[in-house]
């Protein structure tokens, strides 16, 4: 079946471990998403349906299931399906803003369709899921996932703002990272099951794999992140790995990385590696899933959706391993 | 008062004729979209309101509260706050993919902060519509808005898939217009009020609006329009003026659009004009505002409502008299 295959291993181990409920759930929402990206005519289709069948870890729909545990129904597919139209429409239109060639290893729709397909393809996405919660009087969930859609464009405004300049706090980074990224795990946990600590362990693990993401962007290879090393920075943007390297090597807060080259980018990612910073972004990302893992521990959950969701924090970790 | 010089004068006629109410919802309507805009930090304020001052006719907030009606209250306000959001959304994204340098004769967004800025700045707003109404439970109106900001996209991506072909047919021409702009008029009547014929108006309304702005691009002048004469044709979008035209002088459809420049463009605009199809589109437009009149006159509405709702339709061709 498709979507076996499609299931990426961290997330086949917490579907080994759950009952039969979760990989049935996630089951339904690769179908709605596939109705969904298939529905709007054979334009989006063809756009929507690449990104789609690229895959992804689906890790934001695991979220809401699990949150939303064996009686979450109906409500709790849709809003799974929806958060991700809204995480593809980000990526799609992310794309659009980087001009990337590649994701996950395949071409952009901004690449093969064009900026303009893109942005509309984006938009379309983004509409979709808040037309398909709507029908089904969903209002607290487009009230979650709407805030949170908002945080994911001024997460996007600052880091355009903040672009190219080296010597960014880290708590700027890291309030970057709440809104980018951060905002939308929460919120998934948020839509399966309506608890602030849920909420805030999503938060936690979403910061972790966003700092991860900016280690990757700088230790590659390549071959396995389906881009070129230094993207990043190629890009403007700053991450924590730069913010503490320049700690131990100040000239880096000067770095003019408005001059960079594919070369020059990959010989900074050395220099910043050299500093030991990926080990310490690392720490600090394994540091945020253990304390994730903790609060999981003092609340009141089953303990079928502790456990599911422990797994998914190793699994958002296990990625770098 | 801001709101009074902001009001462009087809809007005057309709202020004018009505009691206290519809001025007064108008600027509140203002006043919301000021809040809006202005209350998710700092980058949007400085992107969005540039936007924002430069205006707009605001036809969709007024179709919003007149159908709403008197009695129409804060629901009505936030549906015609929320509809300016998304157009405004779809404008700034337009611009990123026109890579238009003005808009209304100011600069774009695009052009000013670029195009990534542009991107977050569209996808910001159009979240902030959902935001706004799902934070009301107003729920059957964002059904209606998802829906027509679906079309929207539809319509942008049928447009670029078009592009180029000057051999597209009247039909398919049509089926965009209703998609691009038909659609979000017919929104903001329901939103005012939930009646199907008060839509079907709407949707007339829209067409005829889009036809005359397809004619203002061949015509200008430039001087009124704030954009140069054949910027369609200069994007590769074909409208019914050169479909028209085409039957008058079948060369045209063999035109070689990728291969224009801006004087290539205006030479081609004169060519259409030379064939008399500006006057058979403005006809038709006119026509689709007649019908929609006679529509408003087979419903049971009351007087004040039909007599603004027909001062907006004629307010549609009178920007182009």
């Amino acid at each position: 079946m498709s979507r076996e295959s499609a299931v990426p291993p961290p997330v086949t181990a917490v579907l080994d471990a759950s009952s039969r409920w979760l990989p049935t759930g996630l089951g339904r929402v690769e179908q709605l998403l596939r109705e969904q990206t298939g529905g709007y005519g054979e334009l989006l289709a063809a756009d929507a349906g690449a990104t789609l069948a690229a895959g992804g870890k689906r890790l934001r729909p695991l979220l809401v299931l699990i949150c939303g545990g064996e009686g979450g129904g109906e409500d709790a597919i849709r809003g799974a399906t929806a958060i991700e139209l809204i995480h593809m429409a980000t990526l799609v239109h992310d794309d659009v803003l980087d001009a990337a060639p590649l994701r996950r290893g395949v071409p952009t729709v901004a690449a093969t369709a064009g900026r303009a397909r893109a942005v509309a393809t984006g938009d379309l996405l983004f509409s979709s899921a808040f037309a398909l919660l709507a029908a089904h009087d969903q209002v607290r969930a487009i009230e979650l996932l709407s805030r949170a859609s908002v945080a994911l464009a001024q997460g996007e405004l600052a880091q355009r703002h903040d672009a190219h300049d080296a010597s960014i706090s880290e708590r700027r980074y890291l309030e970057r990272c709440e809104l980018k990224t951060g905002a939308l795990f929460e919120c998934a946990c948020l839509l399966g099951a309506d608890e602030p600590e849920l909420g805030r362990f999503g938060t936690e693990i979403g910061l972790a794999f966003q700092l991860l993401d900016d280690v990757l962007d700088v230790s590659g290879p390549a071959e396995r992140t389906g881009k070129a090393r230094g993207t990043d920075l190629l890009d403007g943007t700053v991450t924590l790995p730069l913010i503490l390297a320049r700690e131990a090597d100040p000239e880096l807060a000067r770095a003019d990385l408005r001059s960079l080259d594919a070369e020059r980018a990959e010989a900074l990612c050395d220099r910043i590696a050299a500093t030991g910073a990926l080990d310490r972004v690392r720490s600090r990302a394994l540091e945020m899933v253990a304390a994730a893992k903790r609060r999981l521990e003092a609340m009141s959950l089953d303990a079928e959706r502790r456990e599911l969701l422990g797994l998914v924090a190793d699994g958002v970790v296990e990625r770098y391993a």
